[in-house]
């Protein structure tokens, strides 16, 4: 019984209707999606978080990444960033831990996140691995699905599985004469296990299996980018568009078997390439939610990535991308802290605002904060913008010396003030 | 002797010749632009400014407006302003200055800045109304174009001329029922005088003596933006259309005369707007120069509006505006200080580099820094990147402690590691 077999019988489950009233969209509207795959409800029972739709139609979401490192591991901080990129409005949380007692962190995160869970199993399959036989090519096959079952049972709502890394795509990589040929972990494990082995991937080998455990506990697969371009040179090349191809067949193959499915973008990719890029996807995949990194518009702003993440979210996010995943200002220079956490989801959050109100969505929200701005009444300002803390302490850094309700820019050269007087002689 | 009217007689200014140098652009290219007002080179020969174009075909310029407030004036706080928004790489810079001696702060600033130096006249005129005649609705023709030529003689190299604020485009605003009606500080001082003296705007009535002060000291004309949307609601209406249509008449007239003329643009604005304000803008002017204040795509994240301009910058540079003023988080809130400069120079920066990716401009910086990406070598990436001194700090944060040239994010799991063991086999 998952959200997606359950809408195919057209019965509309609590979710479903929890995400009809979120959205203020129509009830049915909602399951014929959710049947159809092109929303997804990641809700895992075992968990049971909020009700989370993501897809066609409905406001696009963010997901904040927290997690150890090999390098860096306190349990404690990573409740804390969890608990942080709550408070900042973050729709999910993925736990993509590598150091330390993994299981340990993750029943923890678990437990402290009421909103959807995701991880990478095979990044645990490939540590143990490391432990047990010396390499992650040594994983074996079992390995890999008992660790997806392992998590599932933990209560992961969705989980990623690199399943377009394969023989196949591989070979294209090779042909391909990338910048930088991999910059994906969980794909490169993927890749660097079928080049030693000479195998096929099992988890595309075997996909029927993955889909029976994810049908089982409802993960809602989160189908990886293991050939996202890492560099904005390396954007929508044959290496990338032939993963997405293998991507799409497996997304009809999750949705027969009732499994629902999402689909994972770029990656660095300029500007113009952007909507091509997202158009392509839905083609190929009949309208598979995307969940996109992204994408980053340049390579050259590290400490700023948070900021090229946003640009490139807004316009993913206005040609049809469905949830962002955010990125903070530590991306690709160190183990994010919380405060990075906590500016990554403000950035993904504006982006994907940005991109609602494009489509016509949550504009109420804009025009009742201008409103608040005409009258120059900033107490309601603050209660509604993004983060009324950061705002508030900008206004209180230098607050207007004048007699004014204006700011320090202007004080009483405010334009606002002007209109007031002379265009409304009020 | 102006650029544009030593370009319509073939020469070659030095000036010219720099930027197509610069821009490593064809150099008759660049004149016929200039010649027909599609570049403009702001370049005053009393200050004598670096040569920088804007305009067709070149790289998406930034400008840094700086200045003290009525509310908070420190002439050295200005100058650290003006060399630390030159450091962080603006290509312009304003003094919007509304506090003080204003003529003692533009003269300072000026010997500090070696690049394209703007003013808004009209606020000083504005300013020492109130000081003269009790109000700014009492400024007098007179000294409107007084203080324009007082400026031009200090050496400003562009200046801002709210010359589409218009009986007519005021008339057109009343009618708008907008949310906010006008934002623009010195369209509202000439909105205020139109209505209260029930005069047509002298500026735009005795447009002709503009332009031949302007003539004089080649003070290139930026035609101000009274009436752009202070929120998203209020984008693209009839009041912007009409103040662009008579602007545009303006900018012909300007050419005619041998004035450079770019012309401003919004404000607040829906992602989805901004493509076709541009493409208007560049139609009913002849393709002018376009200088445009973010777009802000939402409204609701005071704070952030460095990266809410950059969003909107961003996607309006790849769609032609030709020249962002940057943003910076205090906007809206406070008179910014200088790490807010900073940030903000940084945040349009990034947004036009984005923008200039997109058309093909500058590919190199990202090739060759992903080069060094590939590489893991992180000193070349931090000479490479657009702020070395935060990418640095953020990786000096988290060192890895394992014996890996990755980052702490994935330690030894680094996918680049991985490419180069089984990939590569290097």
């Amino acid at each position: 019984m998952t959200q997606i077999s359950e809408a195919k019988k057209r019965k509309i489950t609590e979710q479903i209707k929890n995400v009809a009233k979120n959205e203020n969209i129509d009830l049915e509207k909602i399951r014929r999606r959710v049947a159809s795959g092109k929303i997804v409800i990641p809700f895992n029972p075992i968990h049971s978080p909020k009700s989370l739709g993501i897809g066609k139609g409905l406001r696009v979401k963010v997901n904040a990444n927290i997690g150890t490192s090999r390098e860096h591991c306190d349990v404690k901080e990573e409740i804390e960033k969890a608990k942080v990129s709550m408070e900042a409005g973050t729709h999910a949380v993925m736990d993509l831990s590598t150091g330390g007692d993994l299981d340990k962190i993750r029943t923890s995160l678990i437990k402290t996140v009421d909103i959807p869970f995701g991880t990478v199993p095979i990044y645990q399959t490939g540590i143990e691995a490391i432990e047990k036989h010396g390499a992650i090519v040594d994983m074996t096959e079992d390995e890999m699905f008992n660790m997806f079952e392992h998590q599932a049972k933990q209560g992961v709502d969705f989980a990623v599985v690199h399943v377009g890394v394969t023989k196949v795509s591989v070979e294209r990589l090779q042909r391909q004469k990338r910048l930088i040929p991999m910059v994906s972990r969980g794909g490169s494990f993927h890749m660097a296990w079928i080049l030693h082995n000479k195998q096929e991937n099992p988890l595309y080998k075997n996909f029927d299996y993955l889909l029976e455990i994810a049908s089982k506990y409802d993960v809602t697969l989160s189908l990886g980018d293991g050939m996202r371009s890492g560099a904005v040179y390396d954007s929508n090349d044959r290496a990338k568009f032939q993963e997405l191809l293998i991507i799409g067949e497996l997304v009809d193959r999750a949705r027969e078997k009732g499994v629902q499915a999402m689909v994972e973008g770029p990656g660095h990719m300029p500007l113009n390439d952007i909507q091509s890029n997202i158009q392509v996807m839905k083609t190929v995949t009949n309208e598979a939610p995307y969940f996109v990194l992204g994408p980053l518009v340049t390579d050259v702003a590290p400490g700023y990535d948070h900021f090229v993440g946003g640009i490139g979210g807004a316009v993913a996010g206005l040609a049809g991308a469905d949830f962002l995943c955010y990125l903070t200002p530590a991306e690709h220079l160190a183990l994010p802290d919380k405060d990075d956490v906590r500016e990554g989801v403000v950035a993904a959050r504006i982006a994907a605002h940005a991109a609602d109100l494009a489509r016509g969505i949550d504009r109420d929200m804009d025009f009742n904060f201008s409103k608040a701005r005409e009258d120059l009444n900033w107490e309601e300002m603050f209660d509604l913008c993004i983060d009324s803390k950061k705002a508030r302490e900008y206004r209180e850094k230098r607050l207007p010396l004048e007699d004014t309700s204006a700011c320090s820019m202007c004080g009483k050269l405010c334009a606002i003030e002007m209109v007031k007087k002379y265009l409304r002689k009020r």
